[in-house]
């Protein structure tokens, strides 16, 4: 049972193939810059990596052109060979879990546009796509709200009019739920221990800290949006809407305007002067550029902020544990983040932090809790769970 | 050196008259539903109380029944004798700090009047009007901002524009200065170490957390307005500004109106379903009702949340100290609050927390923090200010 695991951006087109009988990935590769004369289309399949370029018009064609690479390389046959595309979808409104994709979905989702502008209309646009090129091939929304779905009203709800909640979604949704049901997933088979309480923290473009016990969420640091919680690499994180009214008189923007801002030059790139990648960042602040160093330690900070929260909130922890392109490579943030916690019997080993390669445990003899780093595996959950909705009786 | 303390509401003048020579607090009072056809005028003398009733016009008329009120009792000769009157100012832009109130000082508080909706107006109105009434007496602004200047960039900018911290006052200033400098100096005392690392949660009508090291505020859990952090009685707390656009077209109301209902109609209030009041939601918690349940455990999974925060932010605690109408006062909440954190070695002494009165510490005998009951005293500390910024040179 072959699947295709989608990843959607405005111009790219991303994709790992896996059979599903074993788990085994087969292939992974994509288009970029779609809309552009020149579009590199590219697989890997094992060692080997193909690289072409040409025109590629649209998501339909970038489908098109990759299961043509994928043919060519005997990983399929023919589109008729997948039992389905799965995609790590973001938000609905009303919606969560694994959906089938048909209009009731994409309106739900629509309907949330401007609820995650980054994330919302590039997939609903290319999924209708998708659709039409392979009408008979079945789509699968796995939102990423989804994994959170066990969080207890205490940790959910905003302090708002209670019939937001229902009637309008306004609660804490929290997001990254595939990495993070996959770290949940992860430490409990690595610490032997199924009840374990985790702090999975996912750093990367997008980051979000997730406290975990027994296997689920108990609470996430990304709220309604996923612009909320930490700060982003272009996203603000937590932010006090009654700073609005002030910026609305004194800018003379309107708030669509203001809120376009919050969602695409705040973050890490406005603290930082311009730069959005963690590692630009790393390297301008070791040359001592002061808004690079600012824009890690208010970084830094907001993780050991929603850290201790959780620490709390778990009555302590067995594992904490980093994924992501940061928090799987960074080991200055992971020491950052870790530093100074010895009143709670918290300890990195800087040796293995520095030389970690992969999956380790990075944690002193004596540390009371494990620290881990664990690259995340995103599209395998999302492989999985497309595999037990298409199993689903209809 | 006598000083005035003044505490405004919309409808209501409360003060303190102290003799700053010694401390000593000389009187209490006050006039409550202003400008209604019976308004109660009170004052308290040591064990003695005088409560009359009669149509008060406006703030001015307040004040000069006061000091009539005062002289009868022999606090107060003639309001010459007033060295100033000292404010618990909320928030203006541009300024903190103590100030004394001019005409720049009430434009900055105007200028933020939709950021503090419920406090700066109706400061600004009775400011106005104290100010013509006696023209020659000192008026002095002591900004509940003013004790988190101290707080680090790390922890006081929003991940948002560069410039708009600068320019607009976009940051988070924290509120509850006076409580909270009242909380570090009384701990300082009480626990004898001037460093302490002391975490004070004020939790009252209005509710935030305050981290403390060597007497200074470190962090604090309300941002750019005093309706964020905690949920308050009937403020909403943090909450996701990309929740307004989906509010926006779902409910057919103006960003006015919405900020309204965050400002004046959510909090506990919303949670519990009508009531504002914490005795309330705790009596009618305890016949089961399930709203009541559920406010309570939102008011208190977020103080928990600051709790662990700031509990990582300085490396551990020495006390954690409970203040305000419902910190001094509800055994339940604080019970709750300490609840599982045996893990981090902070217990409760559960007979001590319930039959504690007054200023006492509550602690289990092996705790390793020391968690106390310590009544604020935020009118002492706005005495304290606006005497030292008389005395200082013009």
């Amino acid at each position: 049972m072959k699947i295709l695991v989608a990843n959607l951006g405005s111009t790219s087109f991303k994709y790992r193939l896996f059979d599903m009988t074993d788990e085994k990935l087969l292939a992974r590769g994509g288009v970029e810059r779609i809309g552009s004369e020149q579009s590199p289309v590219k697989v890997v399949v094992g060692e080997q990596t193909e690289e072409t370029s040409q025109p590629v018009a649209d998501h339909a064609a970038a489908l098109r052109l990759s299961l043509e690479q994928l043919a060519k390389h005997q990983c399929l046959k023919d589109p008729a060979e997948l039992a389905g595309i799965g995609f790590k979808a973001v938000h609905a409104h009303g919606l969560t879990g694994v959906q089938r994709v048909d209009d009731t979905v994409l309106a739900a989702m629509e309907a949330y546009n401007d609820v995650a502008p980054a994330h919302n209309p590039p997939y609903v646009t290319a999924m209708r796509l998708l659709a039409k090129e392979l009408p008979n091939l079945p789509l699968v929304a796995a939102f990423e709200t989804g994994f959170h779905e066990s969080i207890a009203p205490a940790e959910r709800l905003y302090a708002v009019p209670f019939d937001w909640a229902a009637q309008h979604g306004v609660k804490r949704w929290g997001f990254h739920g595939a990495s993070h049901r996959y770290i949940a997933e992860r430490a409990g088979t690595l610490l032997n221990n199924r009840d374990a309480r985790i702090i999975s923290c996912h750093l990367g473009g997008s980051s979000s800290l997730c406290a975990i016990q027994f296997g689920k969420s108990v609470a996430t640091s990304m709220g309604m949006s996923p612009q909320s919680g930490l700060p982003h690499n272009n996203r603000v994180g937590d932010f006090d809407p009654f700073a609005l009214p002030a910026l609305l008189r004194a800018t003379g923007k309107t708030l669509e305007q203001l809120l376009d801002e919050l969602a695409n030059r705040s973050g890490l790139l406005a603290l930082s002067n311009g730069r959005k990648d963690l590692r630009d960042i790393e390297a301008a602040a070791q040359q001592g550029d002061e808004r690079a160093e600012l824009a890690i330690s208010v970084f830094v900070a907001s993780i050991r902020h929603y850290l201790g929260a959780y620490l709390v909130l778990l009555g302590g922890a067995d594992a904490i544990v980093f994924t992501g392109g940061i928090g799987e490579n960074s080991a200055t943030i992971r020491a950052a983040v870790c530093f100074g916690l010895d009143w709670f019997g918290i300890s990195l080993d800087d040796v293995r932090n520095k030389e970690a390669k992969g999956e380790a445990a990075i944690h002193g003899t004596n540390s009371r809790v494990q620290v881990w780093i664990m690259p995340t595996n995103e599209e395998l959950i999302v492989a999985r769970q497309t595999k037990d909705h298409l199993a689903r009786p209809v």
